[in-house]
């Protein structure tokens, strides 16, 4: 039985890395997307689970064969989402939580490459996001600014999600975003070949 | 904000009743539809509650009219729900089970009158079924093969619901479909014209 896929995106500060940590505790069967990257292995880093170790030169030829839902370039590394990942997870019968900004998303859902269930999480509102970005203590004023304009233009994208989730209390949020999981698994269309169905050949 | 409607079929012996009981002590802000009967009010029957008392001609008329999504003669009364009763519950911003069977909803379907999230509730297997009706060792083994049968024919209506669930434990059973309604409650496209997107306007 394939896994399904979850596409999520969220403003930053909306509580999505918490979200996301208590959700994995949560539901078994459910991993992350496994991202490539050209960074150096660090410490306990695993090839194949926390990321695929790449070079230079074969991350740009993935680039040029279109084997990436997304990449990105930070801090002079490259990251990269491939579909082939993705399809190696689900085939296994896990679900894949990718991770993705809002333009990777639109991308996604315009390509049609990659079916999947797609989630925005939202801060209460922009007041909140502002209140929780100041909260931090960690940022100046201009960041702040920046980061609450980006949030306004990614708020504009949550139309286009099949599934809008308010982050307005950590315990709540968990419950929602656990519960879309359980429910796309128990939706027909994305059904293994539909068990309950099979049954009456019994 | 509107409320959604959740359209729920199974086999007899899928254990639905128990499911639904327990769904709907777990969830606020879920109603069951309310229908229409000629029958007449008994001890604790409040009209327009447990259901809308109505005359035979009254009843009759609004069959022509085509007010009733379905109806059904059972011992010489005749019990309908109309589309009328849902909207009023769902424009009340409750979430609304209709409890129908699979001729019903399928008529739901095609005459596209009402919009709602359709959930099949499905017993394990055909084995377990025959098991469990064999358990309540109430009903004579004619009685037991025709549930069988209709359980087969119905089982084969599966495939055109958007949720199936298999009713392997109580428990289980409960949190999916309390996980679908809620996940439900999330979708964007049936959203309160998009809370989290007006915000951006503050």
């Amino acid at each position: 039985m394939k896994g399904r896929l979850f596409v999520i995106s969220a403003p930053s500060g909306a509580g999505k890395t918490t979200l996301l940590k208590k959700v994995m505790a949560t539901v078994s069967g459910l991993v992350f997307s496994i991202s490539h990257t050209t960074r150096a292995p660090r410490g306990g880093d695993v090839d194949g689970v926390d990321y695929y170790f790449t070079d230079k030169n074969k991350f740009t030829s993935m680039i040029d064969q279109g084997l990436f839902l997304e990449h990105a370039n930070v801090h002079d590394n490259l990251y990269g989402t491939s579909s082939g990942a993705i399809e190696s997870q689900l085939s296994q019968g896990l679900d894949v939580i990718l991770d993705i900004d809002v333009q990777g998303a639109a991308i996604l859902r315009q390509s049609k490459r990659v079916e999947g269930a797609h989630v925005f999480i939202s801060p209460p509102g922009l007041k909140e996001l502002e209140n929780r970005l100041r909260g931090r203590g960690t940022e100046s004023e201009e960041k702040i600014q920046l980061r609450l304009k980006n949030a306004e233009v990614e708020m504009a994208a949550a139309k286009d999600y099949e599934y809008l989730l308010v982050n307005d209390s950590l315990e709540e949020a968990t419950n929602i975003l656990t519960s879309i999981i359980l429910a796309e698994r128990a939706r027909g269309h994305r059904h293994p070949s539909g068990e309950p169905i099979d049954m009456v050949k019994k």
